[in-house]
């Protein structure tokens, strides 16, 4: 049995890579391509990479388009997938790569969105505690930013194992993909080759309070965040350089083990041996997590690091991860944990 | 079915990528790995983003440790080939990845290579003229080189066409990747970002013979290629400008059917719409080829330019498209024309 | 004695690198900062990197701003610099940055930019045969292009010598900086990083009929130039791949004296010695062009090729470099030789 | 008057950013430059960007090549500088580049280095308390190490003033060339174009020692360093994000108001404007250093990230900037503030 699955906001750079991993899913079928700018236009010209949907034109993002699809996703700018969504039937899978349903806390959500609070979806990060169940069966999905993603799996095995203090320290580096395809003067690639730059400094990221839902949630008490991220010059990737104070008595062995213990079992994340670490190439364009902890025994801190492609565990394979769940497919359907590299 | 594959040279860039696609192949079951310098190695260490095959060790390139696979790949330095290949026995596919066999003219072969010529081999570019049926039920494939694989390619319809001058200017930029792992001070990250540099000015490129080969072989007549091969700051990737003299009389219609005649029903090689040019970047990680021609009617020269992605269709693909068409199967199973991009 | 100068267009890249030269020129006091769409704006938040200048604040480009000054640099887009030159006195060095007084023949002007021909003045390359001449003492400069920089003086040796068929063929690799900061989304660091494309395939670049004008003046002929430019993953640099078919009779020693003997006396063109390459890296920031010619013998081809810093050497630099010489101030002075690397 | 400087270890990165500066230093004659590995070799080659040294041939490091020289720079291995300047007379100003000389503290220098401790010289870092004194008249200097040099001067305004915790957690990157010209395989440009990576992570780094020593002499209390330094995909550059708890009480103002204080007369020192960010690129090739501060009210935390050229500032610029005042000449002579950007 196929799955028909429409993807409203193709021309962007989530939507490609959503249509680059439903291409080689088996069981997806691609139906209705939308785009409101872009409307009209051959797919080819604007997702050259696309080859086998190059002649594909893209219709307008409404919600007649939309109907008829077992499964439609929205890659479409924070705000506007709760209208969307909300004339779509109950049987439809919405999946939502945007902002709006992810936060609880809507008083949060106000804070750094500036708009009334949506809802909650369930949050399509499986690999927190508890998140799988939700996501079984469920036609509602909010997968999560591409920082929390990569945050939130590096540090929550030290949480969940009660070994950190509630004070996160992350600073992170995203390649510049993470910002979109807004045409803005400090993303051109005369300004990110060559350098790197920090934004959104002292806590005013819109990823923040993501970020403390879901270590909160592991902790079992309320964690801070200070969190920093900074434009690197490549196109995909971020590396998430966690750290925490080790609870008193903590030793490297209790870390390493805690680590071993939470991501055992799961098929995306990859702790890596004793001695090496992650690197954003190595899990260039696939859905794979690389992962190594180290304890800092001179400043008592637990530093965790973490790769991830922004654009498909961070964004899209994330998003089919949790499709294959809500949809009772084996989870890894039509997802890999190879990298392209070199 | 499944086929066996071993790889030799497990450890480089080729052997590397050869990996990533055989790990996606349907048909293929990964036998032994060998790499001599890095034997006793765990792949984790040495092609990190190989994930399901970390733990796999490598053993030493010995005709043993090949012996009993369905195909070996060998992605050896080279002149190294001949030897193991005569060890192993006439039923095994041998693909090999090196130069040792790709040319038919020894005299080039020792001009450029200094060594006496092993032989030649069914050439593994099925997209010239004849190449296809030579691959079938072949039990030995000499994989083209990179840069001649985009070459060829963009200039063979001109040729073929009769609508060339026999004199080809080729200048092509290729990622760091084509240069391999080797410690050499001008590959150096340092040296490399922000810079392009050319290199085997003036004839001297080993891949130049082949490149005159098929392109003679097309055109029925000696071409000549004026060959300058640059460095890019890139991990992947080739740009190939070629060029050469209209014949008299020839109209930009002319250039352009010829060119959609050569290329209509190849399952890899894309030519654009008008008015759309290649880009590496869209195909990153793919076996797809696009090419663009124009004709400059003031200089009256035919412009074609590719873009190939040097490890995938440049090597390890097009080592597994030929392998494909030698065993029977689909000649693109396991292969991809998707991009991974941006 | 201090020369006072304004600059119009002060927000751009050209504009930036001018005021990082002028800065560093014992000889120029900095006066006006113009800049339309960024007037009212301080310098430090549109060019961080001129800390001196940091609290600067740019006014409109008007007549009147500019008024007053010994030497005013139009840094403007095509098109615009005729009605403000023509409000400066004929006592004030107006250097146009522009392509607007480039050309000589008017045909070619309103072929390729689809405008009246506004005139033409003395052309900024002073290593070409006769230029240093014609701009000292001059009240007009019209600084050449980029491309035509970089192509003329890696060409201009053979064909001054009658050693090169007029038909010359060049591919050219360009950092980012050449397409401005006008914001489009193929400049996006997401789109060049990892990338290379082509543009202007065909004859149809407007640098074009530059080089034509300055070969076809060395060659005393009409010399065809058949250019392909490319957009390469760097922000500043552009590496010129020129070649010819070698008039019958020449050697290879013929190729090499006519270079030495063109360039033996040019303070920033570097002819290296024989077996070391051009790279764009040795000449960033720098005023320097780094020259090496090959012959071909198979091919019977001069292949030049030239590495230079297209904000410096191809814009600011030589608008600098000929303001020394109009002034009749040393040649260079405030510039230097040295690049920036790795 | 001219002083004349010799150079140890012209071929590396160090020494070619030195040599760079030099050049650009009206008080400076270039005397001796010397390498061991690449002894007789000409600079041309090995230093292709400095073009008015090309023809300068290295000499092997020995105290006799190196005598007669009125300042003698160290660009050596680790360990190699003691045996050097022992034989150097005390009339001779010797400014070491390494990091024998940096540490104060002798049990750090060998748990982090693994051999004796060979001294304490006046430190490079005029801008910390007390350095400028310890620095004039001087005839030894440490350089510091570069990360040091943007760590330090990040938060040292913070421990100053008294407003931070004494747990200060560290996250960079840093451009390869920091990693020097070895030839190892994570360095090739294959591996880091693309991709960022941790190295070091868990207070092993070499340089955390001196992070220590610094913070520590500004805060008057032992602080501290989480370091975690990462790999990014430029030549150049170093951002540092320095983060510390605030001290009880503290508020924005007060951050703000300690750092403007400690930094206001400083001539390489540019504290931003409130809203702007560092940038690696604004920095490009100059000896400036951009700071900016945040406090983060949720987290409180104070956040101060710096930007340098880890090979200017970082390096060779900081040991012009103290052989200045050593020689008591003015800091600045022959050092800028103007980065070479985009």
């Amino acid at each position: 049995m196929m799955v028909r699955a429409a993807v409203a906001g193709a021309s962007g750079y989530a939507g490609g890579e959503l249509l680059r991993l439903l291409l080689a899913h088996p069981r997806v079928e691609i139906g209705a391509l939308t785009g409101n700018s872009n409307a009209g236009q051959r797919l080819g010209g604007l997702q050259p990479h696309l080859l086998p949907l190059a002649d594909r034109v893209l219709e307008p993002t409404t919600a007649d388009v939309l109907a008829g699809h077992d499964v439609v996703f929205l890659a479409l700018p924070h705000g506007q997938s709760a209208a969307v969504a909300e004339q779509l039937g109950d049987e439809v899978l919405v999946v939502d790569m945007g902002a709006d349903f992810r936060l609880k806390d809507a008083a949060d959500w106000e804070a750094f969105y500036g708009s009334p609070h949506a809802g909650t979806w369930p949050y399509g990060l499986p690999e927190l505690p508890g998140a799988r169940a939700a996501l079984r069966g469920s036609k509602r999905i909010a997968v999560p930013g591409c920082y929390p993603t990569a945050v939130s799996l590096a540090l929550f095995p030290a949480y969940a194992a009660s070994l950190a203090e509630p004070e996160a320290v992350v600073v992170a580096a995203t390649g510049t993909s993470g910002a979109g395809k807004a045409l803005k003067p400090n993303l051109l690639g005369s300004e990110v080759m060559g350098s790197m730059s920090p934004y959104g400094v002292g806590g005013g990221h819109r990823h923040t309070p993501e970020m403390i839902e879901n270590l909160s949630a592991a902790a079992g008490e309320r964690v801070t965040v200070s969190f920093t991220p900074t434009l690197a010059p490549m196109s995909r990737g971020i590396l998430a350089t966690c750290s925490a104070k080790a609870k008193p008595g903590t030793t490297a062995q209790d870390v390493r083990a805690a680590y071993e213990k939470a991501l055992a079992d799961e098929p995306f994340v990859h702790l890596l041996p004793e001695g090496q670490w992650p690197a954003t190439a190595s899990v260039y364009g696939s859905n794979a997590v690389q992962i190594q902890v180290a304890y800092d025994e001179a400043a008592q801190r637990i530093i965790a690091i973490s790769a991830i492609d922004n654009l498909t565990k961070g964004t899209a394979g994330g998003a089919v991860q949790s499709m294959n769940i809500a949809l009772g497919l084996p989870e890894d359907t039509g997802l890999s944990t190879i990298g392209v590299a070199p």
